[in-house]
């Protein structure tokens, strides 16, 4: 089945199940300013998003059964917590101000600040305050998926295992590429390994998740576990490409942030690789500015372009879906045909995404 | 048995604990910024602390024993680490660059991008960046302390709840306290209410998670969680007087930092409420600065000792531990003497310190 078709499916019960787990909370919670904060969350949380990971959790459980039953919804949704959480927090340490063409969250609290006229802290502040303590929320309430649903004990807690391990993995991603920013030696590998940390691991404890609840054999969650990390690394490559040259009604987020920020994506570090000593050299300049103007921008944009930048990076984007192809191939046999079609279009969908 | 004897029993080895779950990660990463970070956030962990919530989860484990063993000690490091997490995001938000004599963990790489000169991202937003991140993965480590333990899934996934539900309070109470320093209307139940959450949850579920694991009775586990509660109301009492009249060198924390960000304490809300219309309203109008001098800030404390707000901040610490004594004797007869000696001494330990 293909992977749109599969979100037809699961996309309004996964949605379904996010404002359970959120009600739950809400329900419990009397003082107004709680109310109205969680209420904010929750309207985030609902504002957009394509939902994959749940979506590959729950075709990872289904790709193990003989029988399909819908009790991985509820602790699908899980992973979609996890890493709406780390969006709130990497708004905050990217200083971006939208995504899904919406505020991100920190920056409703600065509007917030600055329409109610409050007195004690700066907006700014005020706003960076209130996005750390919603991304905390959203990391544990992420955890409810794994109790009162309709596993044993033993599940849930590898599920909780894997969960965290997703979420040190990102932990680390995120480290090296900070690091990254301030360093220009860099080589493609130490790249990917970064991507895969930070955006592999997610997509890859997802489908562990979905087959282990399934009670998939070890074998196959391994080749599965490379399957997804690959996938996860044709997400960013794409993301990073996308990142500066997209279309920002489609992506719902500026196309200057990457630049502006420094991040050392696929683009820059291909685009250093094969532009002659000046021109690295005056790239490597801009990039590195603090306040980079708008044409400072589009001439990053330019020398990316005379670099061929883009078809370097779709080159490897290739090369990932090979590897994750093979993985693929490995488990054929043991999952149901329908998963293994998904599993062979979401490389597709992955890779030829605009969005 | 005393608190500090328990302390001198128990510190070395929760201390160990903390060291053995951090290792574990330690060994695992390879990257030289990784391997740099957590060693910092281990040491972080390590430079202080009374380990007061551990001991707390060994006790409450220990009371309902008959036979002590020391399986308890690797799940109860886990609140610790909730705990300390907490901390790095607090003191963000609160803008407290020093904590146990320390510099404050985002503070530490506010420092690092200065002594490195840094290119990308000012020294503020590098330093929050990192502290947003170790405050992170510091909550999720400590998931660690339920899993490869003694004990069996049933047990370490209600831990794992119980953990969960001690952050949301926490997050209710913060919340509510930045939603406080705005307002002046306010009345000692709602303050109350808001330490409750922020402090007592975190001291109640650390009895909890002791209690449960040693399958105390469930009627057994509701006495304990109140008295935990009021134990917390009574730690933050004191702290809000520490953290305006205590000893700096004692307290490790600087103690103009509750009136710089006109934190609603105890002390404030009750000078409030005694002063007369004239000097009530000069304190609110202190207070609401938003850069208080320090002759200004010497003012406040004035005010504060003009209205006795100290000694009306002691009446409810008695108030607090005659409730706490009322809910301890229900389950005397359950639980072994030495604790409840523990427990007894708790009490007198935490309404007396100075640090």
């Amino acid at each position: 089945m293909k992977v749109l078709d599969y979100l037809d499916i699961y996309k309004p019960k996964i949605n379904e199940t996010i404002k359970k787990i959120f009600n739950y909370k809400l329900d419990k919670v009397k003082a107004p300013i709680l109310k109205g904060y969680y209420s904010e969350l929750l309207d985030y949380f609902l504002s957009g998003g394509k939902r994959l990971r749940p979506l590959i959790c729950i075709a990872s459980y289904n790709a193990f059964k003989k029988e399909k039953d819908e009790r991985i919804i509820f602790p699908s949704v899980g992973i979609e917590f996890l890493h709406n959480a780390s969006l709130i927090h990497d708004d905050i340490i990217d200083r971006d101000d939208f995504r899904r063409n919406n505020p991100a969250f920190h920056y409703k609290f600065r509007k917030y600040h600055e329409d109610h006229h409050l007195k004690k802290m700066d907006k700014y502040h005020y706003g960076t305050s209130m996005g750390i303590i919603g991304g905390d929320f959203a990391f544990f309430i992420g955890l409810n998926a794994f109790s009162n649903n309709e596993f044993n004990e033993l599940k849930n807690l590898k599920a909780v295992n894997y969960y965290a391990e997703a979420f040190y993995e990102l932990c680390d991603g995120i480290l090296i590429e900070m690091d990254m920013i301030n360093r220009n030696d860099l080589i493609i590998d130490e790249y990917i390994e970064m991507i895969s940390l930070k955006t592999g691991a997610l997509i890859q404890k997802s489908m562990l998740i979905g087959a282990m609840y399934a009670d998939a054999p070890e074998n196959a969650l391994n080749y599965l576990g490379n399957y997804g990390i690959n996938v996860g690394i044709i997400f960013q490559i794409i993301d990073d490409i996308l990142g500066t040259f997209g279309d920002e009604k489609v992506t719902g987020k500026p196309i200057d942030g990457d630049i502006r920020e420094g991040k050392k994506t696929c683009l820059l570090i291909k685009a250093l690789q094969n532009l002659d000593q000046n021109k690295r050299n005056e790239l490597i300049n801009l990039v590195g500015k603090n306040n980079i103007t708008q044409d400072e921008i589009n001439k990053v944009r330019e020398l990316f372009k005379e670099s061929d930048a883009i078809n370097a990076c779709m080159e490897l984007v290739n090369k990932y879906k090979d590897l994750a192809k093979n993985q693929l191939e490995q488990i054929q046999q043991e999952i149901n045909q329908s998963e293994f079609e998904f599993y062979e279009n979401l490389l597709k969908y992955v890779s030829e995404r605009s969005f």
